[in-house]
């Protein structure tokens, strides 16, 4: 049996384009004992995925050249050599990082495999129930540890990590301002995910002044997804005792040069700031805890989800170029 | 009577000079009952009071012009009207901030003072049992958890908070390791104060590779007193999970423009890693749990110190001047 792949073709500098991509196809040899063809059903794709193609040390090891590409996925069983696993049924991988190859059909020892609930939506595995759910879980209440009464401010506040920690941030009592661009996604965040403020970084020739004027009683927590000349603006605002969980930087991702700008020490001290980096994997020992909460908070109707939908399987790379055009409303999600 | 004061005449862009100080002679009023006449005995000079020359919010407020610079001081009773202060008792100020005005007499109420205890020298109150002693305590161990075997890199390390910082981390079983400027302030740190390593950042053109020399397994805890290329250098070589306590940025103190230098946000995220700035007076509520402890690490010989004397109340204005060119050894005093 043939599957198309599409494989990690070279590593990009700056922006990926179509030539850091290429599809094969490829033989899949026969079926054994034990073993389970599985097909894509739904990929997310993700920010951080270009840091795997940097050719550097990082908490996830590099994609490699020549190697498929892989992310978050649930895919449907086509056929089965075990008897645990019926054609039809749904699945993601077992690991602590369960990502799926980009190609149309693969291959594994069904000890590899487990099924998912069908009573939600399946892609909300990659979702609200998924990394991005857990990340804003952690991060947000690990590191932002939010009071009542406090201000919370989101970069990449549309996200699909944005979109759950402010919808959190509501959940315990907080102001929450998000920073987004364009006015549909700023309307999006006021108007269905009840955020009490937005702002529209494109064209923003001031963030200082546009937090300053949505935050009235300045900023105590800052949950970072963008970094840059976003974050020098929120940054500004801080209050004394302000926590920052600094959760990604896409706005730094494709730099080819060391990213520049005002160094953040001087009013950390004079503010008394955290700032904590963290990755998911930090959370592993705890992900039970932060799904139950979460699966909660969907039933009760308290924490609501948007995703965006490209379909196809050879719409992956342009997919994953769109979130650096800023073009997806929570999840962007490939349907296959 | 008559006293001599050093007022703050004008407010410094950059480096302060002689046009930022100015003596007067003023006139004290009779003492009346309940009133203390104290000279100032010793007196200590820090980084964090350039901060206080700029007109700008902060943990502190500014230096009025017109008005005496203040700082850490020991003074002598000269005269009292008050049955519990004998002339020669040693007093300091009392209050969350003992600051004394440069004046080389001046008249309190005596319930603004407390005798100090005579079996130290009286200006270990203003080092290593005073703010730079407390400040090196909390910030490292309420900040830099440090646990047995791990490496910490301390910048400023000869200063008055840096040398606490490196034998409280040797007290913890950390491997430790100073940055500091000149080949004695180097061998001071290794030879007096037992760090494992020391660097000299003088004329350093790759303090990146210096610290990886220096830190065979990395950095796990970094106190950084001094901000710039240094902390640059440092940062590179951060483990994962590692801890920045933030205590100062000397470097960036005089610096007439907003600093900029790379951005640590990525790094952060990678490296899961912690940086707090704070300041001593987060941990009032604590000051006598970090007293006890560094007296009990004096009296048992585990914490030596060393401290720059300079002589004379006209020394005043120079040893603050010092300070910002690296001239100190450990805490700096001025003796009156």
């Amino acid at each position: 049996m043939k599957a198309e792949q599409i494989i990690f073709a070279a590593r990009p500098k700056g922006l990926p384009d179509s030539k850091t991509f290429k599809t094969v196809t490829v033989d899949l040899p026969e079926l054994q004992q034990g073993e389970v063809l599985i097909k894509p059903v739904y990929y997310s794709v993700d920010p951080y995925m270009r840091g795997r193609m940097n050719d550097t040390k990082s908490y996830i090891p590099p994609f490699e050249v020549g190697q498929p590409i892989e992310s978050g996925g649930v895919a449907a069983v086509a056929e089965s050599m075990d008897s645990n696993f019926q054609p039809g049924d749904l699945v993601m991988l077992t690991s602590s990082r369960p990502l799926l190859p980009w190609a149309t059909a693969s291959i594994y020892n069904a000890t590899h495999l487990k099924k998912i609930d069908n009573s939600v939506p399946p892609s909300y595995y990659l979702g609200i129930l998924g990394m991005p759910g857990l990340t804003a879980y952690f991060g947000l209440l690990d590191i932002g540890k939010p009071k009542a009464g406090e201000t919370l401010v989101i970069s990449g506040a549309a996200g699909a990590v944005g979109i759950v920690v402010g919808q959190i941030g509501k959940i315990h009592g907080c102001r929450v301002v998000g920073i987004a661009g364009g006015t549909e996604k700023v309307k999006l965040l006021t108007d269905v995910f009840n955020f009490d403020a937005a702002i529209d970084y494109k064209g923003n020739q001031d963030m200082k002044s546009s937090v300053a004027a949505a935050c009235p009683n300045g900023v105590d927590i800052y949950f970072d997804n963008v970094g840059g000349e976003i974050s020098d603006g929120v940054m500004a605002n801080m209050n004394t005792f302000g926590r920052i969980p600094l959760c990604g930087q896409i706005a730094l991702y494709n730099s080819t040069e060391v990213p520049v700008g005002p160094r953040v020490q001087p009013i950390m001290i004079t503010r008394s700031l955290l700032m904590q980096g963290f990755t998911i994997g930090n959370y592993a020992s705890r992900f039970g805890e932060g799904f139950k909460a979460l699966v909660e908070w969907v039933k009760q109707g308290k924490l609501k989800y948007t995703e965006t939908t490209m379909e196809g399987f050879d719409k992956l790379p342009e997919a994953f170029l769109a979130l650096f055009a800023g073009k997806n409303q929570g999840k962007l999600i490939v349907k296959v």
